[in-house]
């Protein structure tokens, strides 16, 4: 039987990516798919953003996911199965929003896997979660239980993204992301404010029209949309939103219907 | 019968591709090749360059191409097959140049796709333009005209590259692009100048020798040469000629052969 | 048969290994890998010492290697076999020291590829070094001598990455390599070094901890670890450590035992 696909993401940037695809290459795994290895540096909640939003889209596979800014300390390694596929990766949170998604209202398993601490503490993604994510796609992912030395676990750390507040006549909301582009994501679901389409909204304070794409304002101008995420986003039509709206991610904004 | 391999190139930086791979993947495209995912962020002559520059050297494929700042407009979604390659992305120009590359004396045919618009009009890269290039790399590219909702269509807009001005004793030339180690690729072609190679040319006014190589000068020194697009370049051996010689993409010079 | 897997490292960036990529793709060679495009640019050391860290974790392999800085120069188009992959690249030395670590005790054996200039003398990347990986790919890497205008080579521009030196209490030592998150590896074997775990060491003169991963220390402050190619290492715990060592790749530093 062929083994099960391997995706591959990380913060890892330009070099150590190669090693990780290597190892699974070596390990007899036809197919290795890069997600993305740009993930926010170290950044938990980020990347879980980014992993949730971009991971549904594959066919079922096993997804190693390495953003570890606890490497070689006592974190558990993490498998998860959820809605046919399996993640492989540090029990600190960052899959969690991702297997949420996946699994939809069905259930999602979870497993501990005993390691032997490698040579060296600070390259798992290399030394551990590739050679268990190769192992797990070689047994097939609806048999990953018979990995050795894998046992189920409870307690697992969780995350939530942060979710906007209903003030009266608006929202508070977090901004969960930044996009290469300059949009700025917020928390809050297009549907709160899909009312306010073609007119206008305020944003801590300020008048901003409310438009379904970027081009419906003058190039250079600001505008609040619906974003290919389902949420409400800040952006500027050909130019850069963050910088317009001067925020940054972890900030919250105010969305109001009236002045 | 396999599905035609798919080639994915776009401005979207480090997250978005992923979601159009994996949109592939899961409609049964066994080969997704990256192109680049960094082509200049909204700018379609530029993009249009480096993707006349970069297609033509693949076997046939289905080039799923997205340089779209019309994004949700009214612009068409474009459908085209040339010289056994197919290119879909948006009615924009952008594919027109490589498209003349493919086709080379034959002809380009052009068809509008119609299409539903998708939940968010801010992502047809995952939403539109990767599921038709799915579904023209299923049917097959000599088959493609099966496709539902596709229509012939003869008003496409075009799009030119500049072409340099012959003056007396010389050229003004428009410079096309700049790659990522400063050479400048001016847009004009080496042959009017290959007279000149060991000799002498006068950029805007200062003499710089004209060599086959970068090598041929002193590391730090300028030198025009013809580079690898059959243009001729300006560039400093193992430093960037862009800065050295103050240019920008867009900008025009003048090249002589005397002083 | 099938022809081997090629894999390909460059300092190209965003565009030109596409055009690579699809030289080989078009002469049939089914599996294409990227190592890395993002080498140092023109840096053949630094180069080198990536290439060491990374291509021994894939499978046998045609390793095509573009870090070119004599291109279209009189250096020679060098094939190497070792320890079952092969290597085709510029004879410059980059291919050396990973040659040698895919060998182990056995044997490099180096061919010179005899080549027809061609039209462009600024990219051999696309119109030599891949059609020539395409040409051992499918020949076989046990075949590859039957490959036409190839002759024995001996005289290889060598290449060895700098060692330290012993002191009295200690060791002076090169910074090899700055990784993406400023973890600064230096060419100190870890071992020389092992028995200073847990303890204190001192970085030209300053006391700094060592432990056997970043975490072990509190985030922001220094430590000095073994890294994951075996070397010791200075690191800032969610930090970067070349920021905080005020170090660069090619400096020396002193690393003692007591102050």
């Amino acid at each position: 039987m062929q083994p099960a696909p391997v995706t591959l993401s990380s913060d890892f940037g330009r070099f150590y990516p190669a090693a990780m695809r290597g190892v699974l290459l070596a390990r007899g795994i036809a197919t290795v798919q890069d997600v993305t290895h740009a993930l926010p540096r170290q950044n938990v909640p980020q990347s879980a953003f980014w992993l949730r939003e971009l991971l549904p889209y594959f066919p079922p596979a096993v997804h190693c996911i390495v953003i570890d800014p606890g490497v070689g300390g006592d974190r558990d390694v993490l498998v998860m199965r959820a809605g046919g596929h399996a993640l492989v990766g540090p029990d600190n949170g960052v899959m969690r929003p991702v297997a949420r998604r996946l699994t939809g209202s069905g259930e999602i398993e979870h497993w501990r896997f005993e390691h032997v601490q490698p040579g060296s503490a600070t390259f798992h993604g290399r030394d551990v979660f590739a050679p268990v994510a190769a192992a797990v796609a070689t047994l097939g992912i609806e048999r990953l239980e018979a990995l050795p030395t894998l046992e189920p676990k409870t307690d697992v750390v969780d995350l939530t993204l942060p979710t906007p507040t209903a003030i009266d006549g608006g929202f508070d909301a977090p901004i969960l992301a930044i996009d290469g582009f300059g949009n700025v994501i917020t928390g809050l679901p297009g549907p709160a404010l899909e009312g306010a389409l073609g007119e206008t909204v305020w944003v801590n304070g300020d008048a901003v029209p409310m438009r379904r794409r970027y081009g419906a304002v003058e190039p250079g101008k600001p505008v609040v949309t619906i974003g290919s995420h389902g949420y409400v986003e800040l952006a500027v039509n050909q130019q850069r939103g963050d910088d317009a709206f001067g925020v940054a991610v972890g900030d919250w904004i105010r969305l109001e219907r009236t002045p």
